[in-house]
């Protein structure tokens, strides 16, 4: 095995470019993956942009698929050779955060105060991979916690099929699973990304008998309706609210969907619901929000709000998969475009700028 | 039986005023109680100062004990002559709201577009004593759905005893309900009037270990660590948020519950909660609200933010009196003025003032 | 409108018969409807066989679909002439069971203790059609608390879509329910009758991926394919216990429902569980349970068993309508028979026999 | 350090005598504590009569106070000298069952089939010491997973107040947990031995304001009335069932406890449960049980049951002494006599055959 290999490096504002590094040492409760299956997600547009600071230097990337290269001393019921995805966010189930119930809300030895063993965990600290440690956008990757992070894949299922698992499935359907949804429920998603999608398709999965598809862009509109959507509502041509009012007898949605991360959907997410309804939110916000006193009964309403960060782990992993294998659910047309690592540039300035009805693209080193 | 009673009734703004009106007719699932004892909640101030609009005429207040005078045909199960509390919030449980879960949003036959049968039911609607129909300061209220809505009150209890079950005890506790408390949590409330201690007391009845009271007023602090808190702060006198991380030695309270209606007191309850944490909101806010970004984690923090609306209903209103009847909680020293009906212009003078150490009023007719 | 009308009646053990009976008057809280279709159950064949006991002279049959004739003063939202259905079970939404979350355990009014207005709700009370008041095998049948039991049909939808909602459906459903089904779920339903098969499409419904159908008889795992099942295995080919492990490399399965009633199905359920797993049962026992020790681990397994009476009321009417109307489910291919109530004789006679495939009959007076 | 240490080590049948063993190598995710305090369980003694099987040799014990003596190389956050207790359940974090929100149920590196990393956990396996590897009754044990299973134990709290927290509180407080319990409820426990009580002392803590304790030894009952109950009954001279009934109107319990493990006291918690009410069962059952039909309305009376196996991990032993820090509870009364290790087989004898009141026994090395 060579000693270095190629990685997607954020170098500065505006600068994602390929570098040589080293392989990763593996310790005792590590792994060493081979990529051989990789995306990009919006939030690495965010750090591409500036957005979001990480360490100049820093691999991105946070969707694996791959191969075990090198298992820690410590790790059992793995095999070198073995196909694998881990999540995007890799907790340390070993935390207070994670027994507390919030695995993603922690990733607790790499916090100085952390180290009390104790208490000191961080928000949104589960989230390692291109954030806080190297990424996946790489030959190779090192999964933390790899005993509650690896997660074999299936016999049969390729790397496109399950490459929406790590994040954008896992995300999507903890839209729908913190929308509290029942038997007969309608649900509205607002944005239609990647991450609405499979919302949408997560919440019709577990019940949803009316989902509503939001968005601006005709083309993704009419791809919601392959995926989950069983009506679609094109913002720029109508009054959602209203539509939505219409649509349930004036009785309101059950639940809203936030996927995007911004003012206008979050406020239109909380205007749709019925009195006692609930607002999931998936978004990443840049900005303030603001809530609306009419829509929030001032205060009176019996209203739920509940952000997200997506979950992770190998059981997790583990189901996203099983809802693939049974054939509920084809996330590979959300592939819509392949890259080779080599061509990282290229690949972030198509999907950056959301060119040519881009929905996901695939990376293999 | 008189033919006409006194009652409490909204005038124009500022002005709340005795007035002789007639004694309400009773319908076949209706009951007319005799009141012994009502009160004045902070929301009847906000009608008096106009803040809060209610058809002038109608008859205020919605805490009421009592005696029933006359059962509709239809009502069974109770004798005229027995004592009796009604909830604040009088819901129609054979509406679709109350049927999802959400009694409180519903009182369905006073909207017209609910009379189709199927749909139309409306924020808060299930609040209707001194709201949507004739309230509680009177000699007689008109109780709406009795068959749900009547709560015998078990011998030995006194009116003053029980004066907090209909709405301020109900509204409190739903707030640590909605909190999601668990055995060893740390709960900071924010506000320490009547609710607000209602909540603090909530919060350890459920299991808080770590009961956080905070208020600018140090009678009402005092107050506090009599009714329910280990230790309160007063944000005049320190960085509550500062405190709170101090206390939970970095980690962050498990809850926080909003027991005011400001801007400030709900920004304070975000600031204090772990990744993951729970808002549970009880003011009634009068302008919109904003959520600061760092404080939701750019909307990746496992938060919660729930609001209530009092509960009520004849078994909620059993559940508290027997809370009280158990000797878990005594509420009496709540009551810290008596007055009589004919007395309610000075009443409201000294409540809306909080003057004297106010905390509630007993009116008795 | 004509003074009597036909309906089926118990007689003795062994013997419904059509019976001449007058029409019922309608108080306020009544609607009168005219039935046009209904359906036998199993638990009629409890009655008929003298299995379960009912009062001599009482019509039995809880499933109806059919138009208002006439509405109770008190009743408002609906129309004389509409088409709605009712819930097998009809609770009373304004018993304290119902406000305490479980409404199919109280027909309060009935109970001559509940006329105290405090306590004495009775298990199993919410179920009065031919139970403790007249039932739907007649021409007429009379809904108490209609305001909370009638559930307008959506036009579009045919009697025979609907048919099941009122038992079948909101059982099986309710199994899937109780289960606790979360994505990826591996859940075994063991009896596919009627309501064995809605449990199987609940479960799908609500995101279980491996859904296993169990039965003895080969038809009916044909038709469990068709409404849910991902898999069925036949027990008396098979050691079932043995597959499941098989099928989930060892794990068990995540829930099971039981849908029969005996000894048999309920043991099977417990021991295809993993540790930690949830016995959803659903039948009607006529003999005392055991608990074999070693599938309970001794008590120390964290297992959950739950049982369900059929939920009732207009709003989950309203639900399993919209799983129908929105094409999620079809069950219109369990009305494999057709009589006229004239015949119900014959009607039984085919249906207790389980002969010709019958799954479900449609009768219509 | 030495190289050996003494152990109470079960020999045979009737026989756990005091031995020689080596101090344990320390891998790098464990931990090896010097023992300070620990006791002896009802389960050792199950053990020790050989009703309970382990391996020959084996060192009992299950609930440890002490030193770390020395850490793995990979845990982190901790230092040698500290205070610490951990859970008698030391599950693996890491595994499918714990992120499944089931930890008791596994120690999966320690079951062959578990080596596959994808499936193979069982029921219990979370239990370790003193069942599957060597316990706490001796001068030092290693603690498996210590990162996740070290709790610090808080300055100014006593051996003999911790003590009851890595099983007795930790089970007592998971069957009040798993009863759902809600303000007011009425909730009662068969059996006030230790277990018992901390189940009545949880139900109480968590809002329970009718906490009945049942018992046949009147002594229990007194220090039931000090630790939590309300009123206590004793089954040898009164009709338990008929007794909570004439406490609840008729209604019958919300929930209750089985805290034993017999037939007797699991069928008498079933009969005292409203309709739709709880059956929470912590007791080690060592025969079949039998359900009787009429206490389980035929399987409609929308029971729940549910088992629990000792919850642990840090956050759990951290919430449980949060509760003794606060003073919500003291349990060091239930310390009621001393031993050394070296006179365990006498402080077995005692405790076997409850002699002298005894409740519970510290043993110190």
């Amino acid at each position: 095995m060579a000693r270095t290999m190629k990685a997607a490096v954020f170098v500065e504002k505006g600068r994602i470019e390929l570098r040589e590094k080293p392989i990763p040492e593996v310790g005792p409760n590590d792994a060493l993956l081979r990529i051989t299956t990789t995306t990009i997600c919006g939030t690495d547009v965010h750090i591409l942009k500036g957005e979001y600071p990480v360490a100049p230097g820093l691999t991105v990337g946070h969707e694996p698929v791959g191969v075990i290269e090198k298992l820690g001393s410590a790790v059992v019921g793995y095999q070198e050779g073995q196909r694998v995805i881990a999540g995007a966010i890799c907790p340390n189930f070993n935390s207070y955060a994670a027994m507390d119930g919030k695995p993603s809300q922690d990733g607790s030895y790499l916090i100085p105060s952390g180290r009390c063993g104790c208490h000191g965990y961080k928000a949104t600290a589960g989230w390692r991979f291109g954030n806080l440690i190297d990424g996946t956008q790489a030959e190779y990757v090192l999964v933390p916690d790899a005993q509650a992070n690896l997660a074999p894949v299936p016999d049969g299922l390729t790397d496109e099929q399950v490459l929406m698992c790590p994040d954008i499935m896992s995300t999507g359907f903890a839209g729908a699973e913190n929308a509290g949804i029942r038997l007969g429920d309608t649900v509205v998603v607002f944005a239609q990304g990647p991450i609405g999608l499979c919302a949408a398709a997560g919440a019709r999965l577990m019940g949803a008998t009316t989902v509503i598809g939001v968005d601006g862009n005709d083309h993704r509109l009419e791809v919601a309706k392959q995926m989950g959507a069983d009506l679609t509502l094109n913002f720029k041509r109508c009054d959602v609210v209203a539509e939505v009012m219409k649509l349930t007898g004036g009785r309101g949605a059950d639940a809203a969907i936030e996927a995007l991360g911004t003012q206008q959907t979050f406020e239109g997410a909380l205007r749709v619901l019925k009195p006692g309804g609930t607002l999931s939110s998936l978004g990443v916000y840049s900005e303030d929000l603001r809530i609306p006193m009419a829509a929030f009964a001032a205060g009176l309403g019996d209203h739920t709000i509940k952000t997200a960060l997506c979950p992770g782990g190998k059981e997790r992993m583990r189901r996203l998969m099983n809802v693939i294998e049974a054939g509920r659910l084809d996330l590979s047309p959300m592939v819509t475009h392949h890259y080779r690592l080599d061509d990282i540039v290229a690949a972030y300035e198509l999907f950056a700028n959301q060119r040519d009805g881009v929905l996901k693209v695939a990376l293999k080193p």
